[in-house]
């Protein structure tokens, strides 16, 4: 048995959370720099919240809403550059997967002067902002994670930073403030997380302690499928849903992640597809390419969801993103060029061959 | 829900990990203090890999062999002043829970003028010696967890030290120093991991996530119980033992423990009892009283043995225990009367009042 156990992150999760440790949250440094988008941050209540601890615990703050789904290379920079003229000293980061994973490259980049061309490389200095991230999608785990997963138009693709540094110091998780979260954005995080703990167990990097804990995420989650077809979720639903979405982000921080991801970047480059849906939308004919050959993988993926063939896991998912994109055979093409060449294609237990590639896409979106 | 999960330790399993990640180990400091017991990690191999592991990477040593079994406070202090003497600047412990458990305290002590009255207190300062752990036993789960149990002759019984800065930075597993240890220490260790993953599942303070680690860790103990009784247990047997035992550490990092504990003390504290059979020999009897009111609990800890009545698990705890120490009714009372005031009473689910714990002695000593 080989394994590697690391998740530093301190994890608190329940009602109120940021109210209740505000301390805490706040203990991390003197100034805060708030990471988040534009709007939800400011809508479900989680800004107020963190305005208030910091507040009552005599911090200052600024604030950076800049950050667009699917954040840039750019972003980071320019946050970076807001947090050393405003002399931040830690990041609050609130939202969904975008806000955090441009935190973490705002953490890093107001630490170190890394060059553009050095930022993927995963040689970094020693220095980076303390992190506390307050998730409000269910879906990326990044408040578990050391990756920043960004656009990186040379590639013409998504790439992760990938780093011990990343990891934040605490993620608060408090399901109250994705209550509102539009019903599409629900699917699509929910799917996301699921994706990655089905992925997690299919790596060559699972572990024992891994695959209990995807096991358990893909139980939570698809415990949730009724719900998220009815598009009826209960405080308890979204609950199991957060919690879900954390353990799968414990899962990727240990194993990353398969093809399904990289391919999906594509998607999500040409198409502006959402992330978590284009993980979706190639899931389950990369399940079955995995069954050919190792069908002990894909029923122990199964299992936790109750279901005994991949059919039916295909039909739930065709339920949930209903109607499917249109792609030419030119773009299956191009896209799987590029996919192909990504870091995590190795990764997966049984290693798909350009044509793999190829045909995952072409089933996927019935060609 | 509410839920915290924190767990900053990094662990490292695998065979011959101590020089595979020698540099990792070393990077702690300049000048290690290897804290261990007198005889087994210079018989079982692991006190020559770290000290090549040292030398190889140009690391200076000091080594405290003098932690005895259930370590006292003295001992902790002590340690600390050839810390201090020796400028060592980080730990390395070596062996089963004494030299753990001792060597937190010496990593406390050695940065902190603590008076003993306060060493009980969990109010420290920030400074604690980083340390790296390899258990040599595979029970005590300390490698993972913030406490350090001492001998505490003020409340004739033994007593923890509980901080996050007592958390290792790094953990180290090979299950091949645990290959040679004597029958009678495999059993009793393998037990009190057990006792771990059984009590966490039985206090106010479990969570999901320890329940699922717990479910793991008393599947790969129970899975070890004929090997147990046989007295032949193969490197994968031991391995497992080694993994679970690890798991329990997390999960009583997070939930700690129940009646059991704080009764075994005594028996450890006034007979001599080693502490992992100290705790088997009430674990059956603890199962029963928690029943009564929540048979729910105890089939969650009986399922991932597979036995479906506390009778079973009171068999072959009986069988691997063999002969029990004789106790009188007038010790029953005293250390009856110790341990009721003990903190980790309340912290069950259902709390044993004081004739309860009495009872609990009796059954267990046939009485």
């Amino acid at each position: 048995m080989n394994l590697q156990f690391y998740m530093p992150t301190k994890v608190v999760m329940g009602k109120d959370c940021v109210r209740q440790n505000a301390v805490q949250l706040t203990a991390l440094g003197t100034k805060a720099l708030i990471v988040t988008g534009a709007h939800s941050a400011k809508a479900n209540g989680s800004m107020d919240d963190v305005i208030a601890a910091l507040r009552e615990n005599g911090k200052q703050y600024a604030v950076y809403d800049k950050v667009m789904a699917n954040p840039t290379i750019a972003c980071c920079y320019d946050g970076a550059k807001v947090a050393k003229e405003e002399k931040a000293d830690f990041i609050i980061a609130i939202g969904g997967g975008s806000p955090m994973d441009a935190a973490k490259g705002i953490a890093l980049l107001a630490c170190q002067d890394i060059a553009e061309e050095n930022l993927f490389s995963g040689k970094y200095g020693e220095n980076v902002l303390p992190m506390a991230f307050i998730p409000t999608t269910a879906g990326t785990g990044s408040e578990v994670t050391p990756y920043s997963v960004l656009i990186n138009h040379k590639v013409k693709s998504k790439t992760s930073i990938s780093s011990p540094l990343l990891f934040p110091k605490l993620s608060l998780l408090d399901a109250k403030y994705t209550m509102n979260m539009p019903m599409h954005t629900t699917v699509n995080t929910a799917i996301d997380a699921l994706s990655h703990a089905v992925e997690g167990m299919l790596t060559v990097r699972a572990t024992s302690v891994t695959d209990i804990l995807a096991a358990e995420s893909i139980r939570c989650i698809s415990g949730r499928f009724e719900a998220l077809k009815s598009g009826k979720l209960t405080y308890e639903d979204r609950e199991q849903l957060l919690y879900g979405s954390m353990l799968a982000g414990m899962v990727i921080a240990h194993t990353g992640t398969t093809a399904v991801h990289a391919m999906g970047y594509s998607l999500t480059y040409f198409k502006n597809v959402d992330h978590g849906r284009a993980n979706g939308l190639l899931l389950a004919e990369f399940l079955r390419f995995i069954s050919c050959s190792r069908p002990d993988l894909t029923n122990a993926v199964l299992k936790p969801m109750g279901y005994s063939s991949i059919d039916q896991f295909s039909h739930t998912l065709n339920e949930l993103l209903e109607k499917k994109e249109l792609l030419t055979k030119e773009e299956v093409e191009q896209y799987t060029a590029i996919s192909e060449r990504a870091k995590s294609i190795p990764n997966s237990k049984v290693v798909p061959e350009k044509n793999d590639i190829r045909n995952i896409y072409l089933k996927s979106f019935n060609l």
